[in-house]
């Protein structure tokens, strides 16, 4: 989530529709794959210039081209060029601090989404990377921070000889992209339900400070999970009504598909949000119960001690005329009176459940 | 609700439209059971293979298959292609973790509900179970995660010697199928009601710590029952409004019917959750009242005891000229002392209703 | 409220349409009550049997029908033949636990409202009963669980030489009858407004655990308030758009008003529950208050007496040296030294606000 | 607010559509009021009888007529009937519990909206005062609870030589009417702002239990508040873009400037409302706050007095053999302990920043 | 957010379409600047009198008018009857109080929204500046409260020699002005970001009733930035889909693109208001625990020395027979006694983890 902390305003002050990278810079080499494929083809190339892409694209084939890091400009220009993207939309694809979204122009659709990696397991860490997929009539073309590992699934399934995925057109191939990435999403939420059974189990034993830390963590998580979930859940609502002409009628039911499964991701997250509430009720009550405890400690101490002292100090008095003191029994009759006293005390504290 | 933690998952890095059991496995043997029955007749057979099922198909009876146990995908797939049910929805009856939801099919209505049971009483511990309702032409096709007592009354009333329930088409089965299972929720409303009133009671008269662990586990369930009730509220009014070819037009008002009684169970889950809201004020200020109470005994106790055990003191010092120790009545005078400052805090704590 | 709690699941199990008593059982005598009337004629009957009703329904005034008390299954039956009226109306019927809900159907408006009546004022205690209010032309059912006066008031009106009332239609009495009925939460409404004066006043004056007992009570008198108000509500609202053929063009201006009557008292009960909140907190909050209070006492007293007691344990050392001891004014300057501290310590609580 | 408490339910058990004044009785003398104006002429006259007003309307002015005070039944009556008014409009004219609502009807447009007083500056009491306005062709009906000046500001512009006011219809005079109503909720929102600006400093100062009670006063009024300002944002919002034959098509941009007005006054009691649920907060955390402080005090001085009476208590023993007792330096030893020790502990809270 | 505190009421009591000045006077001097530009040219002039603009206007460029400072209402009036606007349009402009709003009319199309400056970067104080754009064809007018650099950006951006902008028409410039405008949001946006990590750490680290005074601020901030962001999301999904003569079809696009900002800073405005109130749960719970601690000190303290001291005095009685007074191991015997009695409660409360 800090990733938008300091850079959604850098391009204040640039002309609209200028290129240029906002967003982290990942500092990875810029990487250029292209795939072609067909029900009996599979080909994988890994390019160095964006001038090669041209020749790979075939009329027989699907083709998919990815592109890892944003950081080279030109690169972006040059594909934009090649299929006639619009200007905007390039600005919007370097740009990866956009929400998801879906557009529609007349030669391709632009779909904005995003993916997410589980950093760090522990501490539920999540990394947001824009990826963006432009769909042309046959050809993919999909946008990505930097290399990593999320549309590998894809690319593998597809590899595999015969894979029945190739028979489907280049809407299909977009519907496995989108399903690999909401798949991530899954895996996040079985994440949190584990890790709110644990915090739940923490704050019930031993609850601490830095709990409320971590619940607050949390809470800050599932804000942004929540602003990325939401816009994604309303482009493939409009994705599987779409009569676009990039979309094949059959394939709606994929997307719907791709719809059921963010409506119970955006369910989940709000069910988080009502728990975490709980959790803090929870938190604060403990606290208060504690406080409780210690003061019924000081209580119970005070209470039988400080009678006793005043009684004590009675008989450390100096006056001349006290008979008790001369009495040959007065010393043990008084521990008899510390005893009762005690005794008394302690059963009022037992009868009032303290002890 | 825990059954949905540790699975949601599984399927990631699958195709889609493969069929895979996700969900729960609950080791229970897998069932069919294939009932006819018109007017006249009611057979119920149950059948080791899915084979069989062809042969019990006949045109002038309604035909009721029910699948208890969704381990075996081949029984699934083979029920699919005897009635041409489309992949993705054989995929969706496998995977028990979907929405409630309704989709219409050229020639078939897929339901999806989610039926339930109090597993323990003491503890609303609830149990979910998805039930696939497939409507075709006097064909229903039921699919359970496991055998259980949720449709017996359904194949009772119905096996009733001329049970007026007979001479209604396939849509009506469905409809009692659904009734049946939404009355389970009113059960379960009737042991939330009684159990919220025991806890407020509890909350009243002994508020514990785990009086605030239950509020939060009933807080929980109810979290997951209107994940549950809403989409299914939503399905009951699609259909009683549907025109689809499944529907008879007469059967509509009974789904008005069960559609009354989700909204009923709906807003009685609203109701808990404001009521619960009121617990947990109720919990905290209880704590709070308690803390004041033990402050009050302390006080009370250190207010009287230490003025006495200072006066005591004055008279233990040792200074060499102190007249009043050497006087006659000096000791019984400050023994009047004593009770006199006693009774005064005594009578000021009263004034304040602290005794 | 209450009465919710152990019966809605009763019917489990029951095939639909099936005519039994769903609700409270009150052991009233079941009555009969037929009214004709037109602008001349104004007759009333009681009867004993519901075959006697055929006979006084004529053509020339309009027939009001009025059941007290649900248990007699067969007069309900036999009325609903004798008016050609749907199963599962007569069902609904006999189940009090409907929600206010409006149905139209080819020859009769069937409407089921609540009407309301405060059994105990000092503790706002509210019992509902269901009205079902069946209109046909020139006739009017209604059905209600007890014998009461609720109403009364419209007998009575009607009952007047040439009351301007008996000029209109059936439709018309049936709007008496809905403006009497919500008449009655006016009622309530003003005895919540007093109310919640009351307890605000007992809140800043003298707030107990059992005002909170209270608070939470009305909050669940609101829940089930706002349960009943938010459909009826919705019905009125129906009623005023209506074009039903038993609803005269004229009349839907007063439904209208009975809307706007629904919509005050549903904003009324809105205002509680946001006022409901604000006492809660200020229940807290004066609780907190009363703790730093107690605390406050607490500090005063030690802090005064635990200074003063250690100065007179210095002077009860029994050190060979201790020339103060010696000292002719020792004893007389250590009292000004108590003195002293004490004016001291009391002034400084002086400055903070404490005495 | 008040006024609405004992009388809501008055009216219950009278047949509908009867004249009967439900409200609070102001006790003012009945006033009529009637203007006539056009480009050139300008009269004012005020009346004793409603008879007189039949005379007053002319065909070339516009005629604007002014009732204050509702309790004279039979004015009201005698009005309606001069102008053919329904008599449901004439209930709601003197039943002063409407909401803000506009009627069409074929003759005449029938507003009503709440003009508000600020009674007590300092307390923020405001009294609300139910205004209707009825809209003829040339002629407008106003009915006021009292008389006050709300309306005056309208008369003086309007007497003003040649005032362009004159040069517009009726239904620009409702809109002047309409304005200067909403003019005073601004004069409101100013008061508010001045008061929770003045509230807030309060409670960082010196929150005190009173604040509270403030605070839920101002709570008291912004429902109220906002139960009046939302359906009259609503029936702005109606007017603008009303195509009655009664509102002139230009006119409808005023109707749209007094709706914009509506909107802000609208979003500003919704801030208020967040404000002051901070507040409470801030509130809650002062008493917490202060009830620390009160427990650091009692801390220091307990923490520091109770070892040093210990210390003196062990030389207070009359053990027979205590060497320390006989030693010369003893006595200013144990002084050197008392404070070392006293020293230690000050700078142990030092460091705690408790001092 | 002050600013509107003292003013709304001001024009209370004036007529409608009077010009007048409604808002802060700024004092600064006004200034009227006039921009000329086409592909080729680009003219910037500084008049001092608006009748100098009319001879500036050509129909081969485009004409940007700004008046900075709205103090001098006959401008205003020359510039709106040089230009034809309409009455109203002028008196919003005059009048700081708008709501951002978009108003369609016949020759221009007339947009309010709200410009905002960072005051004081540390305390987070924003100021808000009215912006009047009226778009006519091929001239726009805008309208500023005082001279600040918001417009400087897209002045410097035109004046560049042959600068892409100057190809588009008048529609683009305001696209370029309400994107300027955006962009300091944005600015704003990231300023909370980093002030909200610092409360949150200042918080965990050293909560005072100041950090809470300063979350109440950044609330209320919120709370007025909402009200501003919210209207103008509004505003530009408007301009996304008009079809107004006054916007080419190609430059939706471009208000696309601010709204789709205009929703990502709506939507970082309501997780800021998420993560505040999580903020006030951290320091509420950090004052119970901050108390919790001062109690245990307390316990500690009172738990230890109170029983120590009764033992004391004991051996502080001055009875005749006290056998232990004389032995000879007596007064080290108590010295153990009390080792012991220390050890012990000190192990008892590490037990507890409060040491």
């Amino acid at each position: 989530m800090s990733k938008t902390s300091h850079t959604v305003s850098v391009k204040s002050g640039l002309p609209p529709a200028s290129l240029v990278h906002v967003g982290e810079k990942h500092g990875y080499v810029h990487a250029i794959t292209v795939i072609n494929y067909n029900t009996e083809t599979f080909r994988k190339k890994t390019l160095t210039s964006i001038d090669e892409v041209h020749a790979l694209v075939t009329d027989d084939t699907i083709t998919w081209v990815i592109i890892d890091g944003l950081h080279d400009v030109r690169a972006v220009e040059g594909l934009g060029q090649l299929f006639n993207i619009d200007g905007l939309v390039l600005e919007d694809i370097l740009n990866t601090h956009q929400r998801p979204k879906l557009e529609e122009y007349s030669n391709f659709l632009y779909i904005v989404i995003k993916s997410l990696a589980l950093v760090n397991h522990r501490k539920i860490t999540v990394k947001y990377e824009q990826l963006s997929i432009i769909i042309l009539k046959n050809v993919i073309l999909t946008f990505k921070e930097k290399p990593d590992t999320v549309l590998d699934v894809v690319i593998e399934r597809m590899a595999v000889e015969n894979s029945p995925i190739r028979q489907y057109g280049a809407d299909y191939l977009a519907y496995l992209i989108m399903d690999a990435v909401v798949d991530e999403y899954f895996t996040l939420q079985d994440r949190f339900d584990e890790f709110i059974v644990n915090v739940e189990d923490e704050l019930l034993t031993n609850p601490t400070p830095k709990t409320l830390y971590i619940i607050q963590k949390i809470k800050r998580e599932l804000i942004y999970l929540r602003r990325t979930v939401t816009p994604m859940r309303e482009l493939f609502k409009i994705l599987q009504r779409s009569n676009s002409a990039f979309i094949q009628e059959d394939s709606r039911r994929y997307f719907g598909d791709v719809y059921d499964h963010s409506i119970r991701i955006s369910e989940a997250v709000d069910s988080y949000r009502d728990l975490i509430t709980g959790m803090l009720d929870i938190y604060l009550s403990s606290i208060s119960n504690k406080m409780n405890e210690t003061m019924k400690i000081l209580t119970v101490f005070s209470s039988i001690f400080i009678p006793l002292t005043f009684i004590a100090g009675i008989y450390g008095m100096n006056f001349h005329y006290m008979p008790e003191l001369e009495w040959r029994w007065g010393y043990p009759a008084i521990w008899v009176v510390f005893i009762v006293v005690t005794i008394a005390l302690l059963a009022y504290f037992k009868r009032k459940n303290w002890l």
